[in-house]
């Protein structure tokens, strides 16, 4: 093993170490007055809670699976029982970096409220270094992680998959965290929504709505801790998958192909912190500016670093390629989801215009949004894998390698992307403190103007988890073909066809239940919020105090119990079919589920995020403004929109890489 | 060849001839009176004009075509120039279809609201024979017109792919039949609804209404005419794809297998003749109950003359075995459609409920029911074809053909299912002339029974046509792959990769066009409306006449205009991609538009239908009835479901089997 493996190692540590100074240094911001630590706090206790619980029912999760993959490993010698440990240490990676991830996250908020009162720079500065530490945690975990792995057990724990246990341990973490926020924040938000907003006529984030700190915890849970699980089963997932096929598919060389993902990752890194670094000292008063200058650095100097490792140390431009190819549709797919969702397009304003006659033509015209948004995307995918297919298979007859290496070089800069995906909800929540706390109306306007950008950021990043779920479950679906020596096989083998059927069918049961799971959850929330408003004396006239932990655990609790079956089934799945059906189908299934999981995905998500914007659109006075029969009818569309674009759509993300992992690690059982 | 051969255009005129003898005894029945008779003939004037408007489009649109392969034919020697013959041959047995059967449905509405006087038993008659000429027409003239091709040019015009060609026919019709009918039908009555109910305050088939002439022609160009074309097109793919399976994929034995499906069809026809008849000579007050008898007699009796072919001539039951999982396949879907979509189930009754909360929680209960009402259908269909297979491969060893077969036992009784589902829309219009003739309330509760069952078939019918649209396409799929000699390819190909996103794709695409294509009809029907009622003095007041010929023209109009887009793209898509990306990219095409264009047919299907029950079941006093708030939740999700169920899920049918046969006739250029 060459000596370069370190470099990945060292890599995870500089992030992490920048990770851990960076919150120390958020730390020593003020964080305001007594009523803003006191919401900080009960924000902070109701995602902590939420942890907690998710994490008592993850341990007897983790410790079965583990079992499981241990019992098979020792007695029936086609796996090796290393993979189990693989598997605990991923899911530890993946809960430390949600757990200390979300913690800084709900210190900055109050913190970026505070700043506010002093101006847009200093407010930006907090609100994304929050952020930047989820993201630094994601890939410096991810990356430790796996690089320690494949030191310890070298090429021989690739070839044997006990690294695979590792990206299962990852996704296990993020079906929980992803599924489970999903349908938490999505209760929350429409229970506080409901009952608050429409029955009561309170303002949102009013202190007085039960809910409201319940909301807000969603913000952490959902879009901070689940998006950053989604990520880091992204990260390693690509990074895993193509090590796998590095070990399967390609001749040897002199620098290991093996260590090729690990490289790439390794200075995306650095790249991605020193973009960070220019983000935090950027000081100007355009965030969007400042944000998409530090992607773009990011970006810049990965694919320059990229080059000189592809020629450098392989004297080949093959990798470099792939990687541009992979990045390049990452960012493109981010713009397309712009395009679609922002109100500056057309996409968006067409549906407020549409709204004029009423909800139906509202809601229509959404979903033809959001089903036409599925095209370029699609296209953009398949250039990518068409064209890191042709240079790698032309030039060094490895296809199929450059295709998941694609996949890396999309996810190299993740560190960047999580960080400003995490600073919307940063910022959402600064607001949300800043209203509660009664502070100027100034402060609102500038954490207002953060939230807008953070709203823009957090639609690519939705686009852009989508479309590397996709090119990981991919390279996880190619290594799982290459293990199990998936020969050519007809294309109208029943068996094949059959299980192309069943997995394209399986992201429509999973969009239903989740979306299901939402109105169940929020109907607990609405209840119990109607509960309160009736027998808590004084609580409209703000002399009585709300119960907020009541609704925290509400929420925590149906999260929870309407994850199960959803999860099961992502679980059981690939195995009932393997076992039942053989590998060919299974190999069906995994397709089937990868192109209907991306298509709805990028349908709902859309759908969602045009709806949302379709009625800011209205809001900002167009048609009639606020309180119009247009507005409201776009209120009809944000509302079906929300479980689409928070719970169901980012749901299938985790559905389709788990899905290929499960298949992959368990795939020696199907040969 | 054998004899035999000759049952099939006997059958086939057998059923012609039944259809002009209960034709000729349609037109005996008394027409009502005089303002009936005006009426009927404003609508058949309507249908005849939308269908001659579409003609003169088609010429054209069929001249091109048939020029291309004739040329190509002629001029490249990979097919054989008489394809281009069979091609107009296919088309003109469709169009012949289509024009009688419409015909005769218009001259059967009035006749069943005069036969109602009478009571149930008379009217049912009516109605029932009116949709039996529909249907036997579809099965006479496609089991005569391939017959008598298969005894011209014989098993090389299976070989040569010239009766390939009749398929492509049938096809080109149906594109223009049940896609421009369906936008044509959604445009009227979304039109005549939005400003006759809701702005005018006028009842349903008020003749103060500009649209509403246009509404009931709706009925007919859509579920009569554009179904039926529908069905004529599965009909004869089906027969022609496994014909086609039989010459590339099984060995020789005594009777040729090219023959089977043809007797298994020929037989399927005498069976819906006798279940025809006795559905006529019922005379009983329970429609219900004798369209059910007469579905079961039908299959019943198909099942029982199919042993005996199997058996008798081929002396194996495996094409038995074959024949009864898809014909049990059909009739399961059709009865799971039922669960999912009529308000005595708890589907249908939880969107009632969810409805409560308003049109946004109605909106996503109805999406999540059509998203979940996709899994027992795509299980029922996966069995099907497992059985099929395994009862072929490992007896006969000839897999793939049985798949095809299990496809003609669905549709054996196209004959039976096409008079049942054509009933639903002769009733819906004669309960429309009821209203406009101002006859008796006792007439029009008697067609409003008749269109309630008819409500059911139609759902029944939809899902009939979405399985049998599924199995027809996998059939033209495999023989596509068999006779361009597809090769095994590897899952992690990326041209076919690339392929299945692309063709999953094309669903949405298309789905989202076609739902813009009725926003935009619509729109243009509505301002016609509203102009009418403007401008035309005594309107209102029953004392001036509106202009129906004028809102009949622009659905018209609007209907072709909005269809050419989706139906260059159905057509050139896999041309494109089979000369650019090669056969292999064009095999994934083809598989993923089969498994996304299914289940988002039965999504959409589904919703629609569940939406619609679930206003009815409000309006039948249930949670406030007519005129309360959760009645208007519903109506948004009735008009959501609109275009859902009558335009772009139909229309999906036709995507996924043009573009079949579209790749079938020009595989030899991509070889």
């Amino acid at each position: 093993m060459s000596g370069l493996v370190w470099i990945t190692p060292i890599s995870g540590l500089i992030a992490l170490l920048v990770a851990g100074f960076t919150a120390s240094v958020i730390n020593k911001y003020d964080a305001g007055n007594d009523r803003m630590k006191q919401i900080a706090q009960a924000i902070q206790q109701g995602a902590m809670a939420f942890l907690s619980s998710e994490y008592k029912v993850l341990v007897i999760f983790v410790a079965v699976v583990a079992a499981i993959i241990g019992a098979v490993g020792f007695f029936a010698d086609v796996m090796h029982p290393m993979t189990a440990v693989a598997f605990l240490f991923g899911a530890a990676c993946s809960v430390a970096a949600g757990y200390f991830g979300m913690r800084v996250a709900t210190q900055a908020n109050v913190r970026t409220a505070q700043a506010a009162t002093q101006g847009m720079p200093q407010a930006l500065r907090v609100a994304f270094s929050g952020g930047a530490v989820m993201g630094l945690l994601v890939v410096g975990l991810g990356l430790t992680g796996v690089g320690l792995l494949y030191i310890v057990f070298g090429d021989d724990g690739v070839g044997k998959g006990i690294i695979n246990g590792f990206a299962l341990g990852a996704s296990s973490i993020a079906l929980f965290a992803r599924v489970g926020g999903g349908i938490y924040t999505k209760a929350a938000d429409v229970g506080a929504d409901l009952v608050g907003k429409v029955e009561a006529g309170i303002p949102e984030d009013d202190p007085r709505n039960p809910a409201v700190i319940a909301d807000n915890v969603g913000d952490n849970v959902g879009d901070v801790a689940g998006m950053g699980a989604d990520l880091f089963e992204s990260y390693v997932g690509s990074i895993i998958a193509t090590m796998a096929l590095a070990i399967y598919l390609t001749s040897t060389s002199d620098v290991s192909l093996v260590l090729l993902p690990l490289l790439i990752s390794s200075v995306g890194i650095l790249a991605s912190i020193i973009g960070i670094l220019i983000v935090q000292r950027s000081g100007g008063t355009n965030p969007s500016l400042s944000l998409r200058i530090g992607t773009f650095v990011s970006g810049g100097l990965t694919l320059l670093f990229t080059a000189g490792i592809s020629l450098g140390l392989y004297n080949s431009w093959v990798y470099f390629g792939a990687t541009v190819a992979g990045l390049l549709a990452g960012i493109i797919i981010g713009l397309l989801t712009e395009y679609y969702t922002s109100s500056d397009f057309k996409p968006v304003q067409g549906i407020a215009a549409q709204s004029q006659t009423g909800a139906a033509t509202n809601i229509i015209s959404g979903l033809a949004v959001g089903m036409k948004s599925t095209v370029a995307p699609i296209l953009v995918i398949s250039i990518a894998i068409l064209v890191a297919y042709w240079i790698g298979e032309n030039i060094a007859g490895e296809g199929v390698f450059c295709i998941a290496l694609a996949a890396v070089g999309m996810l190299s800069i993740t560190g960047m992307t999580v960080a400003v995906d995490a600073y919307g909800p940063i910022s959402d929540n600064a607001g949300g403190i800043a209203e509660m706390a009664h502070l100027d109306p100034k402060v609102r306007k500038v954490t207002d103007a953060l939230d807008s950008v953070g709203n823009t950021t957090a639609a690519i990043g939705k686009g852009f988890a989508i479309g590397s779920a996709d090119l990981t479950a991919l390279g996880l679906f190619a290594a799982y073909a290459a293990s199990v020596k998936l020969e050519d096989v007809s294309l109208t083998d029943p068996n094949l066809v059959v299980g192309l059927f069943i997995g394209g069918m399986l992201p429509f049961l999973f969009s239903a239940l989740t979306m299901e799971a939402v109105g169940r959850a929020a109907g607990a929330m609405v209840d119990e919020v109607r509960r309160q408003f009736k027998t808590i004396p004084g609580l409209m006239e703000g002399t009585g105090q709300p119960d907020y932990t009541r609704c925290v655990s509400i929420s925590t609790q149906s999260a929870l119990r309407e994850m199960i079956v959803p999860g099961i089934m992502a679980v059981a799945v690939p195995l009932v079919i393997g076992f039942a059906l053989g590998k060919e189908a299974l190999g069906g299934t995994l397709a089937g589920a990868l192109v209907t999981g991306v298509l709805m995905a990028i349908f709902m998500a859309n759908a969602g995020g045009a709806w949302d914007n379709a009625k800011k659109f209205v809001e900002a006075g167009n048609y009639g403004g606020k309180k119009s029969e247009v507005h409201k009818a776009t209120v009809v569309g944000d509302t079906v929109g929300d479980p689409f674009k928070d719970t169901s759509g980012p749901s299938l993300n985790i559905l389709i890489k788990l899905m290929s992992i499960v298949s992959l690690v368990f795939a020696p059982l199907f040969i």
